[in-house]
């Protein structure tokens, strides 16, 4: 088949390591792609600073499908989170993270096996506040019918497709009846179209408590930004941590940019010492969505059984494996 | 010593139940107290429904101590929840909830030992929600010096008094930097004038991850409402639930209400099967407000060692013992 042009961020800090991990892999399991790579953070190209350049966002939407390394924000006041602003302006309305348990990759838990999709949009991240008098100050928390039809859509949509038996919603529609409860009444006319979902509601106090004492109680989880901020982080943290969890951005008009939500570990970068598990993870996210199912099958499959094996593992899960040697381990597990 | 008299809210449900077993313990163990019972909640009295009387407000004024079980809110508009109304009226602004592993009671994690002190009166709880225009709501977080204040000052004096080393600050100030940033600034002008306390700052995502990884990592916990609410609920999971773990309330002028915070539970309301430990252990935090160490040291002890012991346990636990059986198997631990 023809090649697919892919927009590549390698982001900040390990991001070229474990961007240069990935190009590895797909080539080695001849996924047909051309990377169409753009230098964006502070630490790649001080030129662009904080700044997403004109020509990286057409490089996206053009593509409709990207992968993205970490993006470190500099601290200090006038600087915009990369992360965010890719997240605006390329109307980035859903974040979905699978979270599994990794066969042979020990935690308290090994029975976990969920998605959650987050709002990426709205609520609690609207940048609205103000000092209302001194010593008091509000933020804005914006729910809109629109974006949580959007998410509630896509979130069914995703559980039918994946074979999944259930939707959560996660709200505290009790507290804030309106805002929350604006995004349980779209969710619920979604469900509608749904019957053969079982569709659920979960104040999000209570979610935590029972994910932590029983994940396997969950199956596809939607809320609003904040909450899927937190709840995606906390799931993650069952499996193993940031390291080990993929995650997908979807935007309208088909775009697709997965993305390893990791942070740049500037202390290791350049020292051949990342685990480039969750940005391998995500460019088997991205691969599914382009359909190229086999690939990212065999690919996945890799991934697992170089974990497993535990012969290759880099320094977060306890090994000693350079990132090139866990690499070229995953490369020799592809299963033609 | 003379006597004590001290504000009782059975509550709903299960509350009258699990509130005679706390009697029935505390009179053993020759604990000097007199009870003023309020029948407050929609089921103990159908006609103070949701509302609080004056008599029972003025009791916790009056006493400035009391001790609280659930209290149901009625499903349906112009019902206020009743818990959230006692916070607003006595001025609730700390929900301190100690969060231990029960030795004997197995969960994944045995090595919990944290508290987590909420912000309990304003935040995402204002209550202040309107429409924009149609399909696009609002709600208002209010954060305040004074509260941030207050709140941040009783964490750094309980750590003190309690022999805690550190405390964290949970917070989204990356995002909302002017509400939770307010909030970090006052809990950093009160952690300067203890020198000898860890004082640090963690973003709540952040610390869902490290706390369902690593939860030894965290001593004390200070944070604004809702996360106060995500945390501690969360936190109570690690442990075994809302049914093993106490909860005080502090309010300005020496007011403590202490509270068990799991629900009402009126499935098995009335039948002599409801777990009494999270209003036990509540009762212990009291005594302890009272300085009455060596009955609080006691019956702690009880409760731990019928647990332990695993002969008595009810029906959430995995037993079949009675409520009545399980207290009077504390009573038969309690060592004089
Ligand atoms: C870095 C931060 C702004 C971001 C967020 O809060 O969304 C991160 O936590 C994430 O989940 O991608
Ligand atoms: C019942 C509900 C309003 C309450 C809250 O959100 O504060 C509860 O979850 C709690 O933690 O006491």
């Amino acid at each position: 088949s023809s090649p697919i042009t892919v927009t590549m961020f390698p982001g900040d800090g390990i991001g070229p390591e474990i961007a240069e991990s990935v190009k590895k892999v797909l080539s080695t399991a001849e996924v047909p792609i051309i990377w169409d790579e753009h230098f964006v953070g502070h630490t790649v190209d001080p030129r662009t600073q904080s700044f997403l350049t004109w020509e990286s966002l057409e490089s996206v939407r053009r593509n409709k499908v990207g992968l993205k390394g970490p993006m470190a924000t500099p601290i200090g006041k006038g600087h915009r989170s990369l992360n965010l602003t890719l997240r605006k302006e390329l109307n980035l309305y859903a974040n979905v993270r699978p979270c599994y348990s990794l066969p042979g990759y020990k935690t308290r838990y090994d029975d976990v096996n969920l998605v959650t999709i987050r709002e990426n949009t709205e609520g609690e991240y609207s940048g609205l506040e103000h000092q209302v008098v001194k010593g008091v100050v509000e933020s804005l928390k914006i729910i809109t019918r629109q974006a949580s039809l959007r998410v509630a859509e896509y979130a069914f949509a995703y559980a039918k497709a994946n074979n999944r038996q259930r939707v959560s919603a996660i709200h505290k529609a009790n507290i804030m009846r309106k805002t929350d409860g604006l995004f349980l009444t779209c969710c619920r006319e979604v469900a509608a179209k749904y019957p053969e979902i079982v569709y659920e509601e979960v104040i999000i106090d209570n979610c935590c408590m029972m994910l932590v004492k029983n994940p396997a109680l969950f199956d596809v989880l939607v809320m609003p930004n904040l909450y899927g901020d937190i709840i995606s982080d906390l799931c993650a943290g069952l499996v193993g941590g940031l390291g080990l969890t993929p995650s997908c951005n979807i935007g309208e008009h088909g775009i697709a940019l997965a993305e390893a939500v990791h942070g740049s570990a500037p202390d290791i970068a350049g020292m051949n010492m990342a685990n480039p598990t969750a940005l391998l993870l995500s460019a088997v996210m991205m691969l599914k969505h382009l359909k190229l199912t086999d690939k990212a099958d065999m690919i996945h499959a890799a991934i697992i059984k170089t974990i497993a094996d535990g012969n290759y593992r880099t320094a977060d899960l306890g090994g000693s494996s350079s990132t090139t040697d866990f690499t070229k381990a995953i490369c020799g597990n592809l299963n033609f």
